[in-house]
């Protein structure tokens, strides 16, 4: 059944393709895009296409950047002797957010996942190890996700990187802050308990 | 703190600009597009400006759309008998998806709303009025939400309508369809004693 002008429809079903928003959500965008002045609309129209275009992987860590090194490479203000190895460049983003970590990173472009067929040939494994040798890395902080993939991912970077002789750290896993007790999921609450620290 | 790349940083400022999209979804989303295909990612950005630049109202019923007059009052097989007056375009829509409805619309662009200052002037009534002069319509269904000002607009343009001896009528209030009377706010439980149907 035709129910909007082939415009709006477009609208509506590009928008829907986005992942997270359904037909409604798409429906309320779009009015809501409809109604903003053109001048806002192509604003928003240029800055999906810029990003597409202008974004690339850095050659040296692998982040998302518009410059070649990207911007963290190319800040020599930041601690060149510890590297933190993330899974993707939107990790990146949520441990600058924290500004607890003023090293280089690595971004692996993924996690060891056998049942997905991703094995260390298809990360940015080999161009770590390379970037590591004759390097002033001393410190080596597996940030890969807390989950079974990113766990396995970490394991294997640990087994590799322990015998070149740097101090290899994983993130460490809990309880949330701020969380209760009570709701806690019972890994993290087991992993709490073995990895309690003397106060 | 700077911990995105400058396209980047400007693609999740405007997606974040959007109604019910925080900084995380906008983030999600951004990262989502950057990996789709740039023709993919055109075709998004054009349909953008396409629906802004494209969508106007029609100059009978107010509905948006590509031509005017739009899709719907240029369709000779719909009743025009019959006509539904509605607050926004995308009332068109949602009435469209039930199938219950074959007549011609009219869309107010708006509710009585004394507090924001918009009063009868506001709205296009006076166009309603001068489209239901010498018309072929008898019935007109006050499809106003069900909400203050909603019900507001549909009493004031009853009263306006009912001397002008056409059928008036309005959509029905009640329980939702599928819900359960336990959790049925008051006022909704209140209409559907009120205006119980014979059985």
């Amino acid at each position: 059944m035709r129910s909007e002008s082939p415009s709006l429809r477009k609208l509506i079903t590009q928008l829907q393709s986005l992942p997270g928003i359904g037909y409604k959500s798409a429906r309320r965008l779009a009015f809501y895009i409809i109604k903003l002045p053109i001048s806002k609309v192509e604003e928003l129209s240029a800055a999906l296409v810029d990003a597409k275009r202008n974004l690339k992987l850095c050659s040296i860590c692998f982040n998302l950047s518009d410059s070649d090194p990207c911007f963290i490479c190319n800040d020599y203000s930041r601690d060149r002797t510890i590297l933190c190895v993330v899974e993707q460049p939107q990790d990146i983003i949520t441990v600058e957010r924290t500004g607890e970590f003023k090293g280089l990173y690595h971004v692996l472009q993924g996690a060891l996942s056998p049942m997905d067929g991703i094995g260390p040939d298809n990360l940015k494994m080999k161009e770590l190890i390379n970037r590591l040798v004759n390097s002033f890395f001393k410190e080596i902080i597996l940030a890969t996700d807390p989950n079974v993939e990113g766990e396995a991912t970490a394991i294997y970077l640990m087994k590799l990187l322990k015998p070149l002789n740097f101090k290899v750290t994983r993130i460490a896993q809990g309880l949330s802050v701020g969380s209760d007790l009570e709701y806690a999921d019972e890994v993290s609450l087991s992993i709490a308990f073995k990895d309690r620290l003397e106060w």
